[in-house]
């Protein structure tokens, strides 16, 4: 599809992570769109704010956008390339599309996404980019945790 | 590894999965251990008593167990073959083994983590079977809902 323009759909998903980063939280953020760009659901990570690791971006963007019978005709807007956690998201939900905000500081499970047949959007914007790599210098144990303790370099060594 | 017996610790799963059904909820329960046998998190997925469908039994589980700097020793117990979500959540954060009710009903990432060298014990537990044999039977479209409003049997097409 992408019939959509995703910079103002990214837009959201960054406000959300620089909520996050004000929080003093992971700045990353994401949003769940209807494909007429209606905002479903938007979110950030909450691993500091709540104690919780298992609030990624996504994960709090689908949880706020409620129950749905399904959601083929959505798209997940995220600041970061998702997670393995969050691209089992994706794909057990059906999800249609991901927007990707930066895959250069972290590099998840789009490619195994884009394989299933999921629309996949990868925008590299300066300032998402800009945003993850302060942070990772910034707070490099924080991020490790929020990724499950490992060097992302070593995540993205194969493409199952 | 598997030195240890899954038994009791599947008893935990199941305890949680008859607490969501009792609550009206779909019966899935899990729960974080480590290798000595200590329970870290447990919880069941809370679709509708929260109205929150990222709520998984897994992910409920990994939530209850707050942050932790890696995963490497602990076991996740689930009644339910974990489906792409939560195997996600397995590979992602390193989650070194799966202790899994039964896969008759539903099957869904194991066979993907058991290939990326994460320990995989399918115990063909009658009692989690008979769970969600009849929750199925009874509630199709709740359980339909829950994994994404797909025909189970036709997200098991591939093993990606």
């Amino acid at each position: 599809m992408q019939e959509f323009d995703p910079a103002p759909l990214l837009a959201v998903a960054r406000e959300e992570a620089l909520l996050g980063r004000a929080e003093g939280g992971v700045p990353i953020g994401a949003a769940l769109f209807d494909t007429h760009g209606g905002l479903l659901g938007r979110g950030h990570n909450r691993r500091v704010q709540d104690g919780d690791p298992s609030a990624h971006a996504e994960t709090a963007a689908f949880r706020a956008a409620g129950r749905r019978p399904h959601y083929r005709d959505t798209i997940m807007v995220t600041t970061l390339s998702p997670c393995w956690y969050c691209s089992g998201l994706v794909r057990q939900f059906g999800i249609g599309h991901v927007v990707i905000g930066e895959a250069t500081t972290f590099h998840g499970g789009h490619d195994w996404l884009a394989g299933l047949g999921v629309g996949i959007t990868v925008l590299d914007d300066p300032d998402c980019t800009a945003l993850m790599t302060a942070f990772i210098a910034e707070r490099p144990e924080l991020w490790f945790e929020d990724i499950g303790g490992e060097d992302p370099a070593a995540s993205t060594s194969d493409s199952h």
